[in-house]
């Protein structure tokens, strides 16, 4: 019922205000979402909505991305060095793997969303740095041990400082682009952004699956 | 830049449109946030954003779950009974029961968010029918045996199917609802369900973990 009444109020308020918009914007629903949002729900993390700073979707997105990732520094903030490298199996990756996969998965989605670049055709210094991340498995086992976790938390803030500052730039008509990724089908930004989100996720799962079994 | 001189644009449109829509609202912005969008992304799971029948947000939401939803089907889609049943160890729960948990996860948000009724506090027939899938653990691996695959993503369907109606009822402003909950601070709608689909990620990375050192 109430959504009917705000249906006629809208109706009206759009009729009134493309006359003396004219040249403006043929949509003006899609100028509103290029705005940072007057809405701020950024004071507390589990209100998930538009961000002082960011445009409204891409606030709405990060501040998932922030809770979900205070979910996984909840997780893991207290583990040794000892139970970060702890493989459950030959096959396992550790949790200080999973924790640097994470950064480096950020960072490719940086590389591919903000800068253009083909996903895997990065420059050699930034493969150098992140693959043996990105790729986990039997490399990742050899080399990604001996870290405190501070090591860990410091390399995924740092990306995810680099996020925000290039989000910030951005509207929610970026957010929308698309471009053939998962399954070649076109995907837009906020998907790929949300599998950055959700991978997170996944791997907090793994990584809680490891800790009930970490020995004690 | 670009940013910048849509925010001047912005500030003629609003000058402009609250003349003439007096005594509508305070801020147009949020009644518009309460319209079902005219963008629509659903005919594309890799386009994430606003769906056809929903308030944008809620729309948006929508279609991470959706998105989420598919990871987590293709991922079980071909698994036998018994693998469905495997138990890793003595304190796993297998991917059938996380598969149930899934459900009974969405059940029980629905009943808070929907009916708003205390975390809990459900009738004691919905108890008897979900809190063992929600418990998982002992009881879990006892009960949760012996069905196919068809019965657990029917039962996710039929459960997903009860949130897509009762979303499309609600609009932009109930989203943004908040109570105490996370860690008894405010929460809103959106962190709730943000979580009841990220929760999927969550057991879709044990279940990969697990697929992956199924016997052969």
């Amino acid at each position: 019922m109430e959504k009917e009444s705000n249906k006629t109020s809208r109706r009206k308020f759009i009729k009134g205000s493309t006359i003396l918009t004219a040249g403006l914007a043929a949509t003006p629903l899609m100028s509103f979402a290029n705005e940072a949002s007057p809405i701020d729900t950024s004071d507390n993390i589990y209100l998930v909505g538009p961000q002082k700073g960011y445009s409204p979707q891409i606030g709405t997105l990060l501040s998932t991305m922030t809770l979900m990732r205070t979910w996984v520094i909840g997780t893991v903030k207290d583990l040794t060095v000892a139970q970060l490298d702890f493989q459950i199996d030959d096959q396992s990756n550790s949790i200080g793997a999973m924790l640097l996969h994470l950064a480096a998965t950020e960072r490719y989605y940086q590389l591919n969303t903000f800068d253009g670049i083909e996903w895997g055709k990065w420059d050699e210094d930034i493969k150098k740095e992140w693959d043996i991340a990105s790729g986990l498995g039997k490399k990742g086992r050899e080399i990604i041990k001996g870290n405190s976790i501070d090591y860990y938390l410091k390399t995924l803030e740092e990306v995810r400082e680099v996020t925000k500052q290039e989000f910030a730039k951005r509207d929610d008509q970026w957010i929308m682009k698309s471009e053939p990724f998962f399954g070649r089908q076109p995907t837009n930004n906020y998907a790929k952004w949300f599998h950055v989100c959700e991978h997170e996720s996944n791997h907090r799962g793994q990584m809680k699956f490891i800790i009930k079994r970490l020995p004690s």
